[in-house]
């Protein structure tokens, strides 16, 4: 029997929301354009684009998400004996960037995870604190997913000449930072989580999205996988009709599996908490799921898709709208190399 | 009660094993100077430096590494139910190597982790299996460390012009992959695992080790963090001094810990799988930590540091030489943010 539940959650994302007009006037990316295709309309970023710096780290924004979500719980920092962290993005390849953030915290002698992924990653992060919590060795597990996308991009570039392919990339694409506090406690209340699913089902299909390792385009790339290497550099690639056509139908999967495995019925779930890929894709999945507007906590719209973060921005909103005996099903789909994750919570 | 215990362990090593004759041959370091400060003796690039090609990708070291464990349990591939693997030097930002590996070993529907660690990843990718398997709904973990480290560097410079403390990591590191089966299984015979521990105490302690994202040197260095944007840039630092003090010491923390855990004496245990930094390091751990010669258990050598590879091989040669009842102990220190790892192994 696994008790484990959210006690308390918190989220940060960097600087002031960047609009539709700024994007315009750094980018020259039409305004328009991202109204219509992205359906995006702020998000946040790290990096200072007017100044060319970078401001945020991923260790100080995870940091900053992480010391709302202790004081949410209200518990001491001292009581979190456990830590797991997901990004895509984290600021060193050694230490783990997970380490840094426990520093900045005063947090030690604690073991400390940190999980590599994308949009699957803050589910995946979650399972690993709830597997550890079932020991009954952990009591607190503090769980954080970030990532801070434009870090890795040259500052000296000329944003008005990017191609289009690249331009995509900065509407959609934000930075941010979300947490919670996963406890075993049996005095506080919370939302537990009835049921968690994690699944690479990726056997045999072309990846939708693959990040590489350089954001810095270098004269000569030299791509990790050989069959690669013949191919232009491009620090990320997506292939967004796989992504249009795929997503949706594996976020129902999801669903109905997760229906099926706590014994429920659509109408039993009050809220839910679908893949935040762009705000059109986000309405588009809605749509297909038939999930009343009422009922969906979305926020991609206004933090732009901030990866790890996302689904803790959610459950954020959520933690506002539930009450006593309400259920939610949160779901997050990673395209890389197709991932289903979802969860379905109940408020005490 | 857990019972996890591997049934099965596979090991690869990309290439020919690179002498240190070659070593001055390709990058003048002298040869007395390796075999004196360093004290390995080979190492195995996933890289051939003469044709200046990339060989292997991790996914394809970890593939190998992770079919020989597959056979080497004696079951189907298809009976693993879950993957989780460890490494500082993953293929690409996205997907996760380890879905690469799941799809070149035909597996789907199953849940994969990547762990983002160094020298401590083994222990932690093995612990975050072993708590998995203790729910009861996963039976046979297939656990994978490995780590290209090599793939960063730009092949076309002057490799014989590299400055001083660039070639101590040529000569210390080198590429490699091992992999295990952790079981439930009530039939098989195996290892079991009797104490895991993993736990950071890094706090306030200055990093023993940095690696950097960017492996190829941009013409201007945007660090991720802030505060180093003005320091030159360099893929990868080390505090020697540091990890000559410290890790040590660290281990025979780890090892005194296990042995309370476990109630058992200095003299109980039979085998011994220490932190393999280096050769010369090794011997010196060994020698702080008493291990009478016999009972040691080590690879780097002959293998060069490669990462989350090493407890892996260590292990896959500790299985020739136990007998039922044996026990051993195996340590793993991270110097980047200071992490201890450690685990008891019985045979059964």
């Amino acid at each position: 029997m696994n008790n484990s539940k959210f006690i308390g959650f918190g989220t940060f994302l960097p600087g002031e929301p960047i609009t539709n007009s700024v994007m315009e006037e750094i980018f020259r990316i039409r305004k328009d354009w991202i109204e219509e295709m992205i359906g995006t309309k702020t998000r946040y970023f790290a990096t200072d684009f007017y100044e060319k710096e970078i401001r945020y780290s991923l260790t100080d924004i995870c940091k900053n998400a992480a010391q709302i979500a202790i004081e949410d719980a209200g518990i001491q920092a001292e009581e979190i004996d456990l830590i797991v962290m997901s990004t895509a993005t984290p600021d060193h390849i050694m230490p783990a960037t997970v380490n840094l953030v426990a520093n900045e915290l005063g947090l030690n002698n604690i073991p400390t995870y940190q999980v590599q992924s994308g949009c699957s990653g803050a589910l995946q992060g979650l399972e690993v604190a709830y597997q550890f919590l079932a020991s009954g060795k952990y009591h607190n597990a503090l769980v954080i997913g970030g990532d801070v996308c434009n870090k890795y991009l040259d500052l000296d570039r000329d944003f008005t000449k990017l191609r289009a392919h690249e331009l995509i990339n900065y509407a959609l694409f934000g930075d941010g930072a979300g947490a919670a506090v996963l406890s075993t406690s049996t005095e506080k209340e919370g939302i537990k989580i009835e049921n968690i699913i994690n699944r690479f089902e990726g056997l045999d299909r072309i990846p939708g999205q693959i990040m590489n390792w350089f954001g810095v385009i270098p004269e000569k790339s030299h791509d990790m996988n050989p069959r690669e290497r013949r191919k232009n550099f491009q620090s990320a690639k997506e292939d967004y009709k796989a992504i249009e056509q795929n997503v949706p139908v594996m976020a129902e999967q999801v669903l109905n599996e997760l229906l099926e495995k706590g014994e429920r019925y659509r109408e039993d779930i009050d809220f839910y908490l679908p893949p935040q890929l762009g705000g059109n894709m986000t309405n588009k999945i809605n749509e297909y799921l038939n999930i009343p507007q009422e009922k969906g906590v979305n926020c991609v719209e206004n933090t732009g898709n901030n990866g790890n973060a996302l689904p803790y921005i959610q459950l954020n909103l959520l933690k506002e709208r539930m009450s006593k005996g309400d259920t939610a099903v949160v779901i997050a789909i990673e395209s890389s190399k197709w991932i289903k994750t979802g969860m379905t919570l109940v408020k005490e």
